[in-house]
């Protein structure tokens, strides 16, 4: 049988790779098939994209150049990686989706979700997630839990405008695709573990 | 007054960079203003992705996430480095543009034109050549002048099966662009050039 496809997203901040650490976890310890992966990266080109795209040097990357380079990443990552492993049967979570190139592209950036739809229409066709959990936290409050964002990364030293638009665009995904789910994370790393167990459990993603 | 935009286009070993070279001489030395780029790359961005389209260790590099990063650095070549200077007055000659695309994914790789065009809609609405110079030589003629493909190209190394695509592809969109105008370069070099020279006046690229 063919293995599910659940994607994380957030801000930055948010706790994804905490918590994806915490559910790999738990997956390995209850015996379960899955593969952990990350996009933009995954793979041997896909993680060559990835450096550009998040090259602090590249000041001057046009919105569109960048959401292009996510689409990129994210069919090579498809094809090679996501693809081989839903055939096996295997249960893939992936850090970051399509969702992020509308919410970050396609919103915080003003491209427009037409734009960041067509040069993700493969995406969207062929691997639509089966579940996609969203850690519901602000920005303001994900960067003070943080102590602020890294001054390396270009996605993480935008302004906080930016990411509060970002957030913006992931509460009128909600709306739009009812396969992403919120999960409330302003409690322990704990809670939070234990509300996206129970989404997935109720999901029928995991037993 | 804007700058005019034109384009040079052909299979590997068509001799486009010599033409490009003797097309540059004549330039300067007739003192015009004009800017000589290419594709993919003509920037520091570009030229990184280039350098990850181009690698000769990503043979499994799959033709969506080719063509995608072609369309990422067109995108960002095109406003970083074309649109200034065309606003500049000068007139810009790129190696290779949005028909190598067309041409090489598009046909030859079998992705077909609409996904091409998709992808690269910012730069056929916004900015299509004055004037397309096709180098018209077949393939085979073409490697056999050159004494065969560098190993070390990604493109190059490709099959005979695979260029002649290329070429009948670039035969399509002849048909389609009325921009596009063949060379003939079987001749020498200089014949070749001033081919072209003629061409550019023919069309007021150039006085």
């Amino acid at each position: 049988m063919r293995g599910k496809f659940v994607t994380f997203e957030g801000c930055e901040g948010s706790g994804k790779s905490t918590q994806l650490r915490l559910l790999g976890e738990y997956l390995a310890s209850s015996g379960a098939d899955f593969l952990m992966t990350r996009e933009p990266g995954g793979s041997a080109i896909a993680e060559d994209i990835r450096r550009i795209i998040l090259n602090g040097d590249y000041a001057d990357m046009c919105p569109e150049c960048e959401a292009l380079l996510y689409a990129a990443a994210r069919i090579q990552h498809l094809k090679e990686v996501v693809e081989p492993a839903l055939a096996a049967g295997k249960l893939v979570v992936c850090d970051r989706y399509v969702d992020s190139s509308f919410a970050y592209q396609g919103y915080a950036r003003g491209l427009g979700m037409e734009f960041v739809e067509k040069i993700n229409s493969f995406a969207l066709l062929k691997y639509p997630p089966d579940l996609t959990v969203f850690l519901d936290i602000s920005p303001e409050r994900a960067f003070e839990r943080k102590h602020g964002a890294d001054p390396n990364d270009r996605m993480e030293r935008e302004g906080a405008e930016f990411h509060s638009k970002v957030y913006a665009g992931y509460r009128e995904l909600i709306k739009i695709y009812p396969r992403i789910c919120p999960v409330y994370c302003g409690g322990s790393k704990f809670e939070t573990a234990e509300n996206i167990k129970n989404l997935l459990k109720e999901k029928n993603i995991i037993k």
